[in-house]
């Protein structure tokens, strides 16, 4: 394998697949993310393993499906022991470091019964998801009745937007997030109907442009170490508003059209029922709502887009991209009104396929530049991808990873074998679960798709959800109770049954171990079966031959 | 819930449940331990979580299914992280300590990955599954041209038996598991034509009293401290040999036939036979063989009850029993022939079905002193019993914990509500699979039951085992491929699906957790789906009104 120097690791959050340019947005243009899909190959069908962030982003820094870590929503801390893309990387001699955002929660409970400190270097790595913090920014500083949502959440960038003059004890609310009237009266990003107005800041001082200096600043800062940067932008997440020139860019010109139909909303699952029965889904099902939010959403990625042609320009001009492999993903997508939801927390692929650009500088990358790549990956192929990169073995550790490494498909020497992906949601801790008065057992969804069905089986006792993906590529038409597909229902369900069986956490021996352990007799001396020395081989039972004891006597 | 002060958990290895008399063995008179299930509850349907030492004992000290913990075979260690008996209950105030076997793999990389020295008192722990050690003897000191099977294996007793004169480098083997010819040639216990000989060691000296002593003194130790001992008896596992007299009280006369028939072995299961093939089946399916063994098996059973005869005593002696719960379990069964199979790596209730008595003291017991339930009950309901008796809330773990407390079963004051009990094996390690082709994630099998069918899943493709306990007790009809009873396959192959789908690695937050969750609107300030103020409830948005800030000027 060859083994580039460092890995650039870059992931949006809350992008969808279809608002890139070079993924098919007839309006936004994106030339710099584009300019690096000309040069690396654009994954097609790349799914995430939840449509969420937190769990979305555990699936991808673990290697392992959501059902094997456990943090399957937000707020539910990685449990101590699960390895991470850092204890994997820096293994090979490749630093794993964050600037941005990972969602993660630390499990305190789990550290403190193993006693680890988080000030150490070893808790503190647990505590952040196995990275190396050169900057945590979860660009998250809400405040409301209760206090902060989270008191270390921007603290960096808030206290340097104060620096920059910026006045108050939360600019990054009353600046980066929100627009003024005019007369000095705060019009807070949190409410859509600010979402066409521009931020009450200097571009250059919003989060996309500031991030990407971080991270400009992370790799000076590393000389000639080699390093996996995870450079992980807060947007287009909401709050949903951006700074001028970005705001008013874009208009219903631009838009694409909202998915939806009366009829899949009149004949809805009862769980899908209950997404669109949520605030945010209401909202964006108002057309006056989603023509005020996509504004400031295509603005955000444009922004994005021209942060990433900063950032291009600047690994051109320092020599950077020879020996760099740079990947920009997301970490989930965001509905938008289609389907009459709002946010991302369901299965249609506006919220769950991401883009995946996987540009890698070595020559045996070269059969592949440019090209597009229909094969099904997942978020978890990222870790092995870079284990494999960096040196590493992928394989060796597959007891544990559950993805697979991509290079295969990068370099052109084989196609990817996987016949399914897998999605998960966890919805235990929402109030629709009470709505449907369901455990905490049963709220949760599983999806299993190929490329062409999809299904959703939801725990509960409800009746599944089919899409036709070919057919039905807006996925409006739900083929869950329809006699005519019992039978390719039935065969993604058998393989949700299979997967759900899989040996997940048998992570403490090695494939290679296990298939040894059978191939080789014991030679430590447990003998079963042998009715006589006869029936054993000789080189065995070697030490029970000729012993000598003095008879014991009463 | 009452709270006794201690708990006294016994466990024998490879015990069968119907070779105690109180099982209804006709010839085995096991009155000791008779005399506990007459003071206390005797539970007719116990499962095992494996049907092999390792797995099953880390599922009882965990409280949860293998395919939860991971560690599905013998020498695949448990991965740092999980919770165990011990580290539940120290945290309500009691001692949870080991005196003998546990069959534990510390998780030596996870340990360094985190830093845990096993020297330490975190990591000592953390190294014997939870436990602190009075003593660990798991009964093995084989030796072969490797070496010791395990250097650390019954040292202290082989030690011991140094000490009281037993003369050699290995008295464990030479003497309390191997005859003597009188010429001073040692017969070793390994080999099975030597079954029927006395183990060449005064009886006072061989494991089981060594063990018994060990308990009392563990129990002596410890003052007035509140103590959770597992006193885990390596017998009557092999090495099948056992001191005078014990050598030579059964017989013919009083062996139970062995339960096979040609029918079964000439139409078994693909998997099933290839186990029927292993040296030790071959072997147990000879009669001479088997009446050899059973003296020794059952001799091996009755001075155990003896020695459970000398506990009791004492702890009657000490005035102990009123204030001290007692339970006797064991970890598998021992097929002894029975379906053309040694050994127990398989399902027949020969194997995965064991005695479970719990005495309990508390007067909230008397109303089910001396009763029998033939409630579905598992290994991993112990743990959430000691932990209710210890004072503590095995509820409030529900998340971690997937056994159900047995309290309501001992108080008399409810059901158990389980429909189902499941257990699995892990061949992943074994010679057969690669005898029979399969990748590491195939060779593994899981059973679920209930009161009257066992369905027996494999993985790799093969059809599956189906046996109807209630008109076929002895399990000599497999019904797998019978098509008047596809439903009933359907229906427990759904409940193997559901149970696999389970949420067994969310462990961080508690149930009550996330159940609260959904019943508190976040009071930090994320806002969702509100269009303009008025949207959303005003405590709820309230430091977003008002607020004043210059507006930026370019």
């Amino acid at each position: 394998m060859a083994k580039p120097k460092n890995i650039l690791f870059i992931m949006f959050d809350q992008l969808r697949q279809d608002y890139l340019s070079c993924y098919g947005h007839p309006h936004l243009q994106t030339p710099h993310i584009d300019r690096l899909a000309a040069r690396g190959v654009r994954f097609d069908n790349a799914y995430i393993q939840s449509p969420i962030c937190g769990p979305s982003r555990m699936s991808t820094y673990t290697g392992r499906y959501v059902h094997s870590h456990g943090a399957s929503s937000n707020n539910v801390p990685l449990k101590v022991g699960e390895r991470t893309m850092g204890d994997y990387l820096r293994d090979t001699g490749m630093g794993c470091w964050l600037v941005g955002k990972t969602h993660m929660a630390a499990d305190a409970e789990g550290m403190a019964r193993l006693g680890l400190e988080p000030d150490s270097v070893i808790g503190a790595r647990v505590s952040e998801c196995g990275f190396d913090v050169f900057e945590r920014d979860d660009g998250m500083r809400p405040e409301g009745p209760d206090g902060l949502y989270d008191a270390a959440g921007a603290l960096r960038y808030n206290q340097y937007l104060r620096d920059k003059g910026y006045p108050g004890d939360n600019p990054w609310h009353d600046h980066a997030n929100s627009a003024n009237d005019g007369d000095g009266n705060v019009l807070s990003g949190w409410f859509l109907d600010n979402s066409d107005l521009p931020a009450n800041i200097a571009e250059q001082d919003s989060e996309t442009p500031y991030l990407t200096r971080r991270g400009i600043d992370f790799i000076k800062s590393q000389g000639e170490a080699a390093w996996c940067c995870h450079l992980s932008y807060i947007k287009p997440h909401w709050p949903y508003i951006v700074p001028a020139p970005y705001h008013d860019m874009y208009g219903p010109a631009q838009f694409l059209p909202a998915v939806r139909t009366a009829q899949e909303r009149a004949a809805a699952h009862p769980v899908f029922t209950g997404m669109m029965k949520a605030p945010v889904s209401t909202a964006f099902s108002q057309d006056r709502v989603r023509d005020k939010v996509l504004r400031a959403y295509m603005g955000l990625i444009k922004q994005c887009d021209d942060q990433i042609g900063v950032l291009l320009d600047w690994l051109e001009d320092t020599d950077r991209m020879k020996d760099t492999v740079i990947v920009i993903t997301s970490d989930h997508g965001d509905y938008l009104g289609d389907h009459w939801l709002g946010e991302k927390t369901f299965f249609h692929n506006a919220a769950v396929k991401v883009p995946l650009i996987v540009y890698d500088p070595a020559p045996q990358a070269d059969a592949t530049r440019g090209t597009t790549s229909d094969a099904l990956v997942e978020a978890i192929d990222l870790l092995p991808t870079f284990l494999d990169m960096a040196g590493g073995d992928a394989k060796a550790v597959d007891h544990i990873l559950e993805g697979q490494s991509l290079l295969p498909l990068l370099h052109g020497t084989d196609d990817q074998a996987r016949d399914y992906v897998f999605c998960e949601l966890d919805y235990a801790m929402r109030p629709l679960a009470d709505a449907l008065n369901l455990t905490t057992r049963e709220a949760r969804i599983f999806m299993v798709a190929d490329k062409r069905w999809k299904l959703i089986h939801f725990e509960g006792g409800f009746r599944p959800m089919l899409f036709d993906l070919q057919n039905d590529p807006q996925e409006v038409i739900d083929l869950g109770v329809d006699a005519a597909h019992d039978a390719i229902r039935a065969q993604l369900l058998e393989a949700l049954q299979l997967w759900s069986r899989r040996p997940s956490q048998r992570t403490t021996v090695a494939t290679g171990a296990l298939l040894a352990a059978r191939r080789k007799p014991s030679r430590t001396g447990v003998i079963l079966g042998a009715v006589s020395e006869a029936d054993a081989p000789a080189d065995l039972t070697v030490k029970y031959r000729g012993r000598k004891a003095p008879k014991w006597d009463s």
